[in-house]
């Protein structure tokens, strides 16, 4: 594979001096346009060491403005970092729209390293190599440009690298022992890079193999891919744009498209409901179970993660403050999802999820969730089919991740009838302090009623997992849905306490 | 002092039940209100174990709408926090413009330990209380309404309290030992209470008592003061706009109000300069020893702070790339500071650079910073002069946190003059690749010379300090320019280094 990387290529200075020039304008120029731009771009660099990582990345901070690059490389994990899922610091590092990020020693760093030291086998590092080809998909889905280099040298040139490295005062320092243990272990090195990269080299993530033995060839090589890879893939989002465009035309000639079919909503008793004294010894007795099991599950550095989603009146609200009373408000955070904020607009739709994911042992309580995407943004049109059809499949995904890392999870859909939710709406409008609770949207969402009911059920149906599985409540009684709330978030908590704590990744 | 709150004060279940739905539609209004508010509210929970800290905050969560309150609690530091100064992640955690934070746990509570266990003497307690009076100062001068509740109990009332939660098989997990331990030195937790009550009951940040025995009781007067304290902000907001909107129409009739006194950038000599192979030699060697001396400082977890002031055109980029050109890319960051973001708006001004300050042992560099409020936005009037002559000793008390915490700060204000700045903005435009970086902007500041040359002048006789002094470059020579800043970064970290490490806090 790496063969053609070492030939041993180079650009003389004179040549290099007479491209520098124009290839920097057209890359500020492409900069600035990128600053309008509804995307960002993700640049990797990996590969041998010496073979000009920094260099490269400190040439394009200094040919570009700096102003809209973000620069990251990763060390060990901090504390909080090895309590949330292994891709959380990468999620919290992702450039937004308009800003290119260059990474380093990022999500291929610790696979490759782990394979070459023997902490992993061939089929173990495929399966994280798998979890790095899920990742940049769910980026390219959204839009995002990445490009990745693996920069090359073969075993000679990179000893001869790292002695020169060596000899020169001012960067002796930057060849540790670990370089000549990696040069040592050279051709394992090298096989197992040769498996990730075929493996992970995809049409929206591919990889660049870069001979990095001369400075102005492997400069030459990546600022030209860049170059042409920016001015390429601002063609293709045109394209893809005109194309949505012409699909959105179409569909508002078909109105029917959305027809109601028989739901797994219409399955449900609606009448079931517990009352008087049987309801507050339930509730008393679900409330003694959580707290119970929660503070066990904190003992034990297992967080939960708690979705409610609902019709308008379902009392999403009153379940959750029902819930939370059984809890210490130092231990839980209820995070209300309503219309993103500008710096989460920027970011990929999960972003804004991932930041909010919590240390160990915490509660966290989300009002509303990820699944506005296959909900409202989908009945509404605020995003295209394609993105709401893809988002079933990246939800599973990220979902898998916090359940793989010991999260657990529980996902309420808080189910009430029309009828029941006509009621609730006209008795607010009589609560003094019930007013603000309703407003336009409510009765606008009510309108939809048979597309969001079509809707839920394709949620339901493609995104209940074995551990983040959906319970549908019938919360025509808030009592019944109280009560059943509480006892399945403890019988989750019981089933997860009881059996062998799984494997943290990291 | 907390005579009054051991009364056995009560309120009856019938009076509170005819008092709460009346102050619920109250709050519930008022927090409606809030979110088109220009300040957040920030609530502390401090007190005697069992007075019902939990308690409360859990029930202004189900009273009020937790969409716009945020609720958080302090454990032990995670090693991300432990890297940073201490108020970081205070800092992190506060609420933006239009909602409630409640704290509990928070700045209070590891003075108050620390001292109740004898880690601290009373002065260090003082020196302690100081900083947090600090902090609520600044954050009250950009108007958020501070509320600060001591939940009381007496050492009598707090026994049976105790009692009675670990009878409750319900609430008996929350009785630690820590809490009995505590209940025995009962009479030193008071007195340190007392005095630590005392030192920080200020007139933007008062300290209420509330007698913790009775829920009802307690309830009502922190549900009562807090409404009380939200609308009289409102007023007290109201009347400083008007005042200051009147100071704004008066300034407009002065406009020689900011007349240009000599300054100190007079006194520089700008025809210092370093030419040819002079040149190349001693940014070789500045860039040697920066190499040698930051990669020692990452070796011990030092960080540095570099930030970067100047006119248009004064060279800062160029600047700044010589200097990271020395550094491994993975261990610096340039931070650019352009206009701030929709969720840096609704936070006080500092809090945007609060979330940039970086773990141990890297190299943070600023490209323009928290100085803009005493250059750009007195110049322009972006903000009141009340706010930018404030904002000295608040970014003093900053930049103490920093280096209090063994950062490393070098700040610098790169000066060409006023002849230099045209020669440069006009070479701009005939350079392709430099064109952008020329804007309408850059015109209009330069008409605006002599108030930015004022301002400057208070800046820099204001802020700088022994641990964080200001270096004035001649910048008319951009090499000088460059090696003058690479040789006292390097400077300021040989002293740093060679003189024994500062403890760290926390």
């Amino acid at each position: 594979m790496f063969e053609a990387a070492e030939l041993g290529r180079k650009i003389s200075r004179e040549d290099f001096d007479a491209m520098a020039p124009g290839l920097r304008t057209e890359l500020l120029a492409l900069q600035q346009q990128l600053r309008e731009a509804d995307f960002p771009v993700v640049v990797l660099f990996a590969g041998v060491d010496g073979a000009g990582k920094n260099e490269t990345v400190n040439l394009l901070n200094e040919w570009m403005d700096p102003r809209w690059i973000v620069t990251r490389a990763y060390g060990p994990s901090s504390d909080e970092e090895r309590e949330r899922p292994e891709y959380w610091r990468y999620w919290r590092d992702l450039p937004p729209k308009g800003k290119v990020g260059l990474f380093m020693s990022s999500w291929y760093h610790h696979p490759l390293i782990d394979r070459v030291t023997d902490k992993i086998s061939g089929p173990e590092l495929d399966e994280r190599l798998e979890r790095i080809v899920h990742f940049e998909k769910t980026l390219a889905d959204e839009g995002a440009l990445i490009l990745k280099f693996w920069m090359h040298l073969s075993q000679k040139a990179q000893k001869k690298r790292l002695k020169s490295l060596e000899k020169d005062e001012l960067t002796a320092w930057q060849v540790t022992k670990q370089d000549w243990q990696h040069w040592e272990m050279y051709d394992k090195f090298v096989a197992a890079a040769e498996r990730m990269i075929m493996h992970t080299s995809k049409g929206h993530a591919p990889w660049q193999i870069v001979e990095g033995a001369d400075p102005r060839y492997r400069s030459a090589v990546v600022l030209q891919t860049l170059k042409e890879a920016i001015t390429k893939h601002f063609a293709a989002r045109d394209a893809v744009k005109k194309v949505n465009a012409e699909i959105k035309g179409k569909k508002s000639d078909q109105p029917g498209a959305l027809a109601s079919q028989p739901s797994i909503l219409s399955s449900l008793d609606m009448t079931q409901d517990i009352e008087g004294a049987e309801y507050n010894q339930a509730l008393q007795e679900q409330r003694a179970r959580l707290a119970h099991l929660y503070h066990a599950a904190k003992e034990k550095g297992v967080s939960t993660a708690l979705v409610f989603e609902g019709w308008d009146a379902a009392g999403k609200g009153g379940t959750i403050r029902r819930l939370t009373n059984a809890l210490n408000a130092r231990d839980y955070q209820v995070i209300p999802i309503a219309a993103p904020t500008e710096e989460e607009r920027a970011q990929h739709y999960l972003w804004r999820f991932w930041r909010h994911i919590a240390r160990a042992g915490r509660v966290t309580v989300f009002d509303r969730s990820w699944y506005g995407r296959v909900l409202v943004e989908r009945v509404e049109g605020f995003c295209t089919e394609e993105a709401w059809r893809r988002a079933y499949g990246e939800i599973v995904d990220f979902e898998k991740q916090l359940t793989d890392h010991g999260i657990v999870m529980c996902k309420f859909w808080l189910h009430i009838t029309a009828e029941e939710q006509l009621a609730r709406f006209n008795a607010r409008g009589e609560i003094e302090y019930k007013k603000w609770k309703l407003t336009d949207e409510d009765w606008r969402n009510r309108e939809q009623w048979g597309a969001y009911e079509q809707a839920v059920n394709d949620m339901v149906e493609r995104t209940s997992t074995t551990d983040a599985p959906w319970t549908l409540v019938e919360a025509n009684s808030k009592n019944f849905a109280r009560v059943k709330v509480m006892r399945t978030v403890a019988d989750a908590l019981e089933a997860a306490l009881g059996k062998p704590g799984k494997k943290k990744k990291d």
